[in-house]
C-alpha cells in the first residue's frame, strides 16, 4: 500500500469537506492517506502564513511518502520559492516520493528542475497531475472524480503509466520528437521568466494549459515565451485546455485559435500541437515532469511515451477511451518507430 | 501651435465617436489634431491586422508630429514589438515628437528605452500619459476630461511640466532618491521580462499602475520582479493606481496592501512608495519615460522633479490641488536641497 501524505502549500480551503471527501476516496483506492497538521491552516488567503506553509513543505519532504498530493493550487508558492530547500524536496525523490499536482504546482515542479538534478536523473518524481480536493473532493451530484483522471494517477502512482494518448489536430502525421517533458499552468511558467526558478531547457516538451485567461492573455504570454527564446529551443509544444475564460464584446471573431494562430505565424517551423487532455478541467491525465519522452502522432492519434526503454512500454493511457490498452498502444505506434 | 497625431496601435475602437470628441477638444486645447488614415481600422480585436498597425506606427514616426498620441491600448503591440524600427521611431524624438500614453503603450516605452539611447539622451520623448479616447473622449455625462489630466497633458505637451506631487504614505519624510523613471503597466511590463524588449535599468525610479489585476496577481507580478533582481535595482518604486479588481471570497482579508506589504518583507531596504496619481483612473499626470529625476518627499508630500537642472525647475503640478503653484512648490523642496 502506498503512503500518500495531504499537504496545502498555497490557498487556503475555503471548507474541510473537499479535503475529506479526497482522504476517503484516495483510501478506498488503496493509498494510505495521511493529511498534513496544517492542511487546513488559515491566514488571509493561504492555508497558512509563509512559514507555515514551508514548514509543512519541508514536513512532507522530511517524510517523503511515495505521493505528496497537494490539496489545492490558488496562489501562494510564489512567496515560498525564495526559501525552498529544494536539495530536501529532491532527496524525497529518491527515497521515492512523487510530488503531484498542477496550477500553482507548476512552480514546484519547475523550481525542481530549475534547482536541482532531477531532470537528468530521470526519476518520475514530478508529476503534473490532480489536485487533490479540486478532483478527488468533487461532490457526487458534481459529477464525482472523473473516471479517466482517476485511472490515470493511480496508474502513474503505482509506477505503471508509461504513456498517455490524446487526439490532436490534423497536420502532424508521422511526427516523431524526444525530448524532456516540462511544462505546466503557462501564467505560472511564465512568473518565473527571469528569475533563478525558471529551467533553462532546450530541446524540450513543453505542455502548458491555462484558466481564466482571455485569448489575448495566452497568446501575450506564449509571445512572450517566443521573444524570450524558450518555444523555439523546444522540439514541441503540447497545449492542453484553456478553459473558463470570457468573451468580450471586443473580440470581433478573434478567439484562442486565433491566438495560436498568431504564435504559430511568429515560430516558423515550431510545432504546436493541441488536445492535450490537461488542465483546469475534470478529465486530466498525469504528466511526469522532466523525462525525457517520445512524442509520436500517427494520423491525428498522438502518444507521449516515456521511459527508459520504449519498447517495454505496456501501459499507455488512452483518453479517448476509459481505460489503456496494449494492443491499441502497439497499434498507435508509426511504423517508423 | 503643436501638431498632434492620433493613431490606434494596438486594440480595436469599437465606435468612432470617442475618437472623434478627442479630436475636436485636443483641437480646442490649441493642438493641430490630425487623425492617422488606419485610426479606425479594424481586424478581430485589433485596430487592423499588424501589417497594419505597424505601418501606421512608422508613418506616424516618418511624420515626426509634435505629439504622437495613441487613442486607446488595449492588446497588440507584443505582436509588433520584434518588427518596429525602434531607429525610427527615436529619430521622431530627435525631430521633437513626443509618444504618449499608458497601459499597451507601456512596451512601446520601454522597448524604446531598451532599443536605442533614448534613455540617456533625456530628450523627453516618451511620457506616460492620457490616451485620447479614454481621456479626452469621454462624455460629458461621464464627467468629460479630467481637469488635473488635461493640465498636466497641455504643459507636458509645451514643455513646461517639470514635477509632480502626490501625496504619498508615512515614513518617507526626507527622502531624496535621483534615478532614471521608468516603468508603466505591471503586466505589460512583466511580459517584456526575458526578452530584448524588457530595458536594463539600475538606479531608477520605477513606477507601476494596472487594472483588473487582483492583488495576489499584483503581488506575484512585483515577486517576479525582485526575484528577476529588477526591484532591488531601482533606489525606488512608486505605486500608482491599481483600480478595477474584484474581491474573493477567499481573501479572507488579503487586499492589495497585504500584497505591498508581502513585496516589502521581501525586498528589505528597496522603498515603495504608493499614491502616485497614474493609472486605468481619470486624474494622472503626466511622467517622463526615461527623464532623469529627483523624488523628493517632504512629511507626506512626495515631489518627482526632472529636467537638466532642477534649480531652474517651476512648474510643479501638484495633484492635490488642481493647478500647480511655483511657491507651492518651492515650498515642498526639503531643505536639504
Amino acid at each position: 500500500m502506498s503512503s500518500l501524505t495531504l499537504y496545502t502549500p498555497a490557498g487556503v480551503l475555503a471548507k474541510s469537506q473537499p479535503l475529506k471527501r479526497a482522504a476517503k476516496r484516495l483510501g478506498q483506492l488503496g493509498f494510505e492517506v495521511e493529511i498534513d497538521a496544517d492542511a487546513l491552516a488559515r491566514h488571509q488567503r493561504f492555508a497558512g502564513d509563509d512559514a507555515t506553509r514551508l514548514a509543512a513543505l519541508h514536513r512532507v519532504a522530511e517524510a517523503a511518502p511515495s505521493v505528496a498530493l497537494a490539496s489545492r493550487g490558488g496562489y501562494g508558492l510564489t512567496r515560498l520559492l525564495d526559501q525552498i530547500d529544494w536539495a530536501l524536496l529532491a532527496r524525497a525523490v529518491e527515497r521515492g516520493t512523487r510530488w503531484v499536482g498542477h496550477s500553482d504546482l507548476t512552480s514546484l515542479h519547475l523550481g525542481l528542475l530549475a534547482h536541482t538534478k532531477l531532470r537528468s536523473a530521470e526519476a518520475f518524481g514530478l508529476w503534473a497531475g490532480p489536485l487533490a480536493c479540486d478532483d478527488f473532493g468533487r461532490e457526487e451530484a458534481e459529477g464525482g472524480v472523473d473516471e479517466i483522471t482517476r485511472d490515470c494517477f493511480v496508474e502513474a502512482m503505482q509506477g505503471l503509466l508509461e504513456a498517455v494518448g490524446f487526439r490532436t489536430e490534423a497536420g502532424f502525421d508521422g511526427l516523431h520528437a524526444r525530448g524532456t517533458l516540462w511544462g505546466g499552468n503557462l501564467c505560472v511558467l511564465n512568473s518565473l521568466l527571469g528569475t533563478p526558478h525558471f529551467p533553462k531547457i532546450k530541446g524540450g516538451i513543453l505542455f502548458l494549459e491555462d484558466v481564466n485567461e482571455h485569448p489575448y492573455r495566452v497568446e501575450r504570454m506564449l509571445l512572450q515565451l517566443a521573444q524570450a527564446g524558450v518555444l523555439q529551443a523546444q522540439k514541441a509544444v503540447v497545449l492542453g485546455e484553456f478553459s473558463a475564460w470570457k468573451k468580450s464584446p471586443l473580440d470581433r471573431g478573434y478567439t484562442l485559435k486565433s491566438a495560436i494562430a498568431a504564435v504559430r505565424e511568429r515560430c516558423p517551423g515550431l510545432l504546436i500541437l493541441t488536445g492535450l487532455p490537461f488542465g483546469h478541467v475534470p478529465t486530466k491525465v498525469c504528466l511526469p515532469v522532466g523525462a525525457k519522452m517520445d512524442l509520436v502522432v500517427q494520423g491525428r492519434e498522438a502518444l507521449m511515451i516515456w521511459g527508459p526503454d520504449p519498447a517495454h512500454h505496456q501501459h499507455a493511457h488512452d483518453c479517448d477511451e476509459a481505460c489503456s490498452h496494449e494492443a491499441e498502444h502497439e497499434a498507435k505506434r508509426p511504423s517508423s518507430r
